[in-house]
C-alpha cells in the first residue's frame, strides 16, 4: 500500500491514474465485436464454437439448457444452505420493494392531464460469473429486484467450464423464480440474450457481473437492450477516525482485496500512527488468507492510505474516488453523510461492515466501480422499471398552446408538425 | 403505406423486420471506436482534423468554444422568439419538478437503519445536432431537466457546418444556462466530452440526439460516461378508430415522417374504409410538404396500416412496436391505457396531437426509439440523479446477521469476509 499525504498535486496525480483504470482496450473491443457478429450472424452454432473452445464444454453432448431437474438435484442436495438462501432472498425483497416509484398524473391551468406512467420490464437475462467466481449472492442480488419490479420472464447464462458448476449458484436460481438457466458464458452468453437465437430468448434487459470481456460485451450491446452498468473490479474505501481498531479496519480492506487483483483499496485518515497500525496488522493478517496471492497484488497495485488534516479533506478524497463502497468508521457518520457526492453503498457506523451489506442486510451488492458512481446507481428494482409519458390534451390546452407549438415548429422548419396542429386546432373550433 | 391485415404471420414478419430496423453495423462500430480512440489519444488535435474533414471548418481560425458574445448576439437577434422559448422552458421544468424521487431511510427488527439517498451528476454534456437539422427544442429538453436535477455544470457540443449555427439553438441554450458551447460534431464530440481534452472538458454524463455515428459513439462510450439512450428514428403509431377526421389523423402520421427517411409511421384500425380515407388524404397532403421528398420517403419504407379486428388486438400491434410516441384518437382513451405495455409517451384524446408534446405540454420529447420503449424510458430529470444505498448497521443487527454472513462468505470461498465480520463480531462483544 502507497501512503499519500494529500495534498493538491497528489489529489490530482491520483485522479488521473484513476479515471484510466478500468477503461476497456481497443483491441478487447474489436475482439468481442466480432464474436457478437457472429452470435448474431451464426446463432447456436457460434455458441457451440465458443463454448467448446473457451470453457472445454461440447454443448451438442450437454445440451444448452440445464435441466428442471439438474436444478432441484443442486436444490435437494444444498439443504442445509436453503434457510441462509432463503433469509437472504427475503431481506432483499423487503428492502427493495421500499421506494418503487409510482405513477403521477397533474392537471394544469388548461386542463390538460400530464404525467408519467410505470410499467415493467418483461424479459431479463441475468449473467452469472462460473467456475471458481460461482456466487449465489450474485444470482439473488440481480434477480430478485427484478421479481419485485415485476418482470414476466428471467433467463440466467451460467458458464460451466468443463461442466462444472456451483450448485449454490442453482440452488439460489430456483429460489429467485430464474425461468430458464443456460450453460453459457463470457461474451457470447451476452449477445446469445441480446440477440436471441435458435435456442435462447432475446431480453430486453441483461444484468449480472462478469470479467472484462462480459464488461465489453454488455457496453456493446447496449442499446439493442438495457444494461444494468459495465462493471470493473471492485473497491472500497474506509474514512477511520480511529473508533474501530486497526485490525477490524485491516480486515475489511483485505476483504475487498481478495476480490480481485485489481481491486481498488483505500484508507483514508487524519492519523499516521493509526495509519501505520493498520499496514502492519494488513501484513499480519495476509499471511493467513485463502487468498492471499490475490489480496497482496491488489494491495500492491491500488492500495492507499490517504493522510488528511481533516474530514473535509476526506471528502474531497472520496468524492474524487466515487468509491463502489464507502465505510465511515467515524464518530457522527450521519452528519458527514452530506459531503459524500458520489458512492455507491455507504455503510455507517462501527458495526457496518462491508460484508453485511454483499450478503444480507438487504440493499444490493451490485453497484457502480471505477468512479462510475459519479453518474450510476445501486442496482434496485428501477432498472426494471421504465417510464412513459401520458398527455391528455384538453380543448382549452390545445388552443392556448397550439399557437405557439405552430410557430416553433415553423422556426425549425418542420411545416408538417405545424399542419398537424393547424388541422387539430381547425377541428375543435367546429 | 403497406396495409397489413393483422394476423399471427403477419405480426411475426412485421416483428424480425423491425427488431432489425436500427442495428448498427459492426463497421460503423468500428469505424467509430477508431475516431474515439485517436480522439482519447491526440485530444484537441484529433478533434481539428476531423472537424476540418467533416465539418470544412478550421478551428485554428474559429476557436473551439463558442464565445459568450456570440451567444448574446444570437440571443438579441432571436428577441421575437424568446417568450417562446421561455415559455417551453416554463412548462418543460413545471413538467419535471414533478415526481422527483426521493431519499427514504426504514428501520428493520434490528434497529439497522436501511435506505436509499439520491444525488445528481456534476457535469453533463448535452449534443445537439447542428446544420440543417438544428432544434432550439432539442436544447431545451435536454437541458431543462438536468437543472431540475441540480446539476452542477452543462457543456454543450453542436456541429457547425461551415461554420453555420443555429441563432435559436444559441438563445435556447442562454435561457436553459448552458455553461460553454463547444462548436464541434459527430462522434468526436462525444469522445471529446467522455474522456476530455485540453479544451473539452470530462463530463460525467451525455445526453441529445444525433445521427448514427453520434448514436454509436454514444453506445460505445457507455460505461465510461452515463447514456441517455441510443437514438435511431424516429415514429409514431396512432391507434384510430374514427373519432378524428382522416385528414388530420394524415397530418399526424406526415408531421412524423418528415422528421427522417428511415422514420416509422404506423396507423391502427379496424375499419379498412377509414385507412383508405387517410391513405387518400397523405397522398394530398404529401404534395404540398416542404420536406416532401423525406416525408414520401419514410411513408414508403416504414409506412404500415395494420387493420385489427378489435381494440385488444390493436394493443398486441402496438405492444410488438413498441413505439416511441403512441396517439389514442379512440374514445375511451384512458380505460385502454392498462393494455399498453410499452411507448415512451402516450397521447390521449382527440386534442392530443403530437406536435403539442414535442414542443410544449412538458413532458420530454426524447424518447426512446426503435421498440427500446420494451427497457427503456422518456428523458426525465431522474436520468442526472443516481441513488446510493445508506447501511447503518445496529449492534443488535451485527450479531444477528453477522453469523449468517459469514456462513455464506465461507460458502462462496471469500474467507477474508467471513474473517471482517468475524472481527467486529469480537469487537461488538467486548
Amino acid at each position: 500500500m502507497k501512503i499519500v499525504k494529500v495534498d493538491a498535486a497528489g489529489i490530482r496525480d491520483f485522479k488521473e491514474k484513476w479515471k484510466k483504470r478500468q477503461l476497456i482496450s481497443k483491441e478487447i473491443l474489436k475482439k468481442v465485436l466480432n464474436i457478437i457478429f457472429d452470435v448474431q450472424e451464426r446463432g447456436d452454432e457460434a455458441l457451440k464454437d465458443y463454448t467448446l473452445r473457451f470453457d472445454q464444454l461440447d454443448l451438442n453432448i450437454t445440451g444448452m439448457e440445464i435441466s428442471q431437474d439438474e436444478v432441484e438435484k443442486a436444490y435437494t442436495e444444498s439443504k442445509e444452505f436453503i434457510p441462509i438462501l432463503e433469509t437472504v432472498a427475503q431481506r432483499i425483497a423487503f428492502f427493495h420493494k421500499h421506494g418503487l416509484p409510482q405513477n403521477w398524473f397533474f392537471t394544469d391551468d388548461y386542463g390538460n392531464i400530464l404525467g408519467q406512467r410505470i410499467t415493467p420490464i418483461e424479459y431479463l437475462g441475468v449473467y452469472c460469473p462460473g467456475g471458481k467466481a460461482a456466487y449465489p449472492s450474485t444470482v439473488l442480488m440481480n434477480t430478485i429486484p427484478a421479481q419485485v419490479a415485476g418482470v414476466k420472464e428471467i433467463i440466467m447464462c451460467v458458464p460451466t467450464p468443463k461442466g462444472e458448476i456451483s450448485k449454490l449458484v442453482l440452488a439460489a436460481a430456483k429460489i429467485a423464480g430464474v425461468n430458464k438457466i443456460f450453460r453459457l458464458g463470457g461474451a457470447q452468453a451476452i449477445a446469445a440474450m441480446a440477440y436471441g437465437t435458435e435456442t435462447i430468448p432475446k431480453v430486453d434487459f441483461i444484468c449480472g457481473p462478469g470479467n472484462i470481456y462480459v464488461a465489453a460485451a454488455k457496453k456493446l450491446v447496449f442499446g439493442e437492450v438495457g444494461i444494468d452498468m459495465v462493471a470493473g473490479p471492485s473497491e472500497i474505501a474506509i474514512i477511520a477516525d480511529g473508533i474501530v481498531s486497526p485490525d477490524r479496519v485491516a480486515a475489511d480492506l483485505l476483504s475487498q482485496a481478495e476480490h480481485d487483483e485489481m481491486a481498488g483499496v483505500f484508507l483514508i485518515t487524519s492519523s499516521e500512527n493509526y495509519a501505520h497500525s493498520v499496514l502492519k496488522e494488513i501484513k499480519k493478517q495476509l499471511s493467513s488468507l485463502t487468498r492471499k496471492a490475490i489480496a497482496s497484488e491488489a494491495m500492491e497495485r491500488q492500495g492507499y492510505i490517504f493522510i488528511v488534516p481533516d474530514l473535509n479533506t476526506a471528502a474531497q478524497v472520496v468524492n474524487t474516488i466515487a468509491p463502489e463502497h464507502l465505510e465511515l468508521l467515524i464518530a457522527e457518520p450521519f452528519s458527514f453523510l452530506d459531503k459524500v457526492k458520489h458512492s455507491g453503498a455507504i455503510f455507517l457506523g462501527q458495526h457496518a461492515v462491508e460484508a453485511l451489506g454483499d450478503y444480507i442486510a438487504g440493499p444490493n451488492h451490485t453497484l457502480p466501480t471505477g468512479g462510475t458512481a459519479r453518474f450510476s446507481s445501486v442496482l434496485s428494482s428501477e432498472h426494471f422499471l421504465k417510464r412513459s409519458s401520458i398527455l391528455f390534451i384538453s380543448r382549452e390546452g390545445l388552443l392556448a398552446l397550439g399557437p405557439k407549438a405552430i410557430k416553433f415548429a415553423q422556426a425549425e422548419g418542420l411545416t408538417a408538425h405545424a399542419i398537424s396542429v393547424k388541422k387539430r386546432l381547425e377541428e375543435s373550433k367546429d
